[in-house]
């Protein structure tokens, strides 16, 4: 197969920094496009990937899997996308393409598991996938999706994964006008459900334990926010339909059961490492859920991107430049950014 | 209030044996009917509360909540019974009767609480209620269903708690034809909910430690049974879209969310003390819940009667004379029944 080679940021090992790489890119075959990424978002996944904490990373390792950029080349059998079109990749860019749930447009259930932007083995290829913080990337166009030109372009790159993770069960979940949701945690997914589930209809309470989120989530558009930590106030607040949970960190689940309406779910899009702890009381009575939910398939991904675009719905962003990838890195194990970095890519090419 | 003495059969302290007591039953009110007990069946929570173990008991106590009798007297306004037809009494006796929940039907959600038969205020009669271990009972006819006249009566009893209790969640998840439905646990709640959902037309799979259990599972209807201690068999039995928890024991469930299929749900009606652990990856990969069930309200239980009396489906019960309940209360702790002890309660008018 004839590649090329390209720019990218990525880490060697897993204490290493990132720093700049060559790596090849496949030549476009027939159905693929390549895109010229102009921006890059940075989500926890990445993190977690670059330092191995999940025991699977192959290096070197190039992250990033919340990418917009533009069509600069495309097979001959492309038929979705032209030289010149917005394009985003979030993290399926491959999968089995049979199973029911490929059928079904579902390529994050797929039975012989999908092929992650990064670090995965690329069954088409025969190589280890890099991701997003490179100057350019070759995908199948059946996992390209379209990137709406009204779209505020760096701070739509999040909703490439933040943006999908949140929607898919806020969906699913069926929040919109007359439905309660609670959305606990206000970070880069946080801060995401609560924009698109105001948008959707919902009456939105936000759990937080920092008065000073507390204005934030006013500003994002919550209803009703509530501080964890007062008895009273999480005593008093309305019950809810379903509670989004984005949290990472092992937290009392039950407490957040406790709100929940008859028949409502707490649905956790955040992976706490630890086992969580669940009486069997706080759901058998009132037939509640404890449920979960990863990314969505293609076909939504470009769903939360026109219902975005339509609802003028972006990420709060800070914008850097790659050479500033490995203080954006301390900072978001820190937590502290609001509410997403996005690398402008350019600067990578500029180097 | 007028009232009238009964025999009954109840425990003065957490650690005395059950005896003969004399309770206060009220005289039929207008919408009261009497109920003159034939058969009660003993369930696991009768023993915890005899035995304190909630730390809600008033002594002394009556248990007995699967009551199954003939109608001997009605208040001046019933209009749904006559004299002589055989009724069932469950868990519920009263509710507030004015919250959606009520007015749906759904009784066991009930925003105020349901009055219980037994051990509960009584909302209506300003009294604590007196169970099933009784020669008769008063209940308003709103809290009673009719039993079908082909159900053997003694075994017909504990499906006024066994039955609905796996009933309700069995078809609010949608068990039934093209389904796979596993079942976990083989005890009083677990041998009804392979009948029913056999019955239902699910492809029932029983998960059980033990190879003695598993022939039994299959002479009660069970299309497939899987030693759970056995790893190639976890592996390799069919997944399912919903399993029916019946275990009142801490034990591993993230085992058992693995089992389950995209949108599977883990459902809980045993309520183990302790809190259960649960992956945040086990839901979160394959949108799976975890979900809890209790009982079912009046118009539901006539429902699983009906059912049962369809389907020819009652339980496999010992049947015991009065004066073997503390030694039946006994083998029940240990476990040690196939499934349901039933009372014939005429034991207890003989006396």
């Amino acid at each position: 197969m004839n590649v090329h080679k390209a720019k990218a940021f990525g880490a060697e090992a897993p204490d290493a920094d990132l720093k700049e790489l060559s790596i090849n890119r496949r030549e476009v075959t027939p159905h693929d496009v390549e895109i010229e990424i102009l921006y890059c978002g940075i989500c926890h996944s990445d993190l977690h990937a670059v330092h191995n904490d999940w025991g699977a990373t192959t290096y070197p390792i190039v992250p990033g899997h919340e990418i917009v950029g533009r069509i600069t080349k495309i097979g001959e059998s492309v038929t979705k996308f032209q030289v010149g079109d917005l394009a985003g990749v979030g993290c399926i860019v491959d999968s089995c393409r049979e199973c029911e749930y490929c059928h079904n447009g579902d390529e994050q259930f797929c039975e012989k598991g999908w092929t992650v932007v990064f670090n995965s083995f690329d069954r088409k290829y025969g190589a280890i996938t890099y991701g997003g913080f490179s100057e350019n990337i070759v995908v199948d166009e059946n996992y390209v999706v379209r990137v709406p030109e009204n779209l505020d372009l760096p701070s739509a790159a999040p909703i490439l994964c933040a943006g999908i993770t949140v929607y898919s069960p806020l969906k699913h979940w069926k929040a919109g006008a007359g439905k309660n949701v609670g959305i606990i945690g206000i970070g880069g997914l946080g801060h995401m459900a609560i924009k698109i589930s105001k948008a959707m209809g919902a009456y939105v309470t936000v759990y937080t334990t920092s008065q000073a989120k507390a204005d934030d989530a006013r500003r994002l558009g919550a209803d009703n926010v509530v501080l964890s930590t007062d008895a009273e106030q999480m005593k008093t607040c309305p019950k809810q339909d379903m509670i989004l949970d984005t949290v990472s960190a092992k937290h009392n689940l039950n407490t957040y059961i406790d709100l929940l309406k008859v028949d409502g779910s707490l649905v956790m899009v955040g992976l706490p490492a630890e086992p969580l702890e669940i009486g069997a009381g706080n759901v058998v009575h009132g037939r509640k859920s404890f449920s979960g939910s990863n990314i969505g398939g293609i076909a939504e991904t470009q769903e939360v991107l026109d219902f975005c675009a339509k609802h003028n719905i972006t990420a709060d962003i800070e914008l850097i430049e790659i050479n500033e990838v490995n203080n954006a890195f301390e900072r978001l194990e820190k937590g502290d950014v609001k509410y997403r970095f996005v690398i402008d890519m350019t600067s990578l090419k500029k180097r």
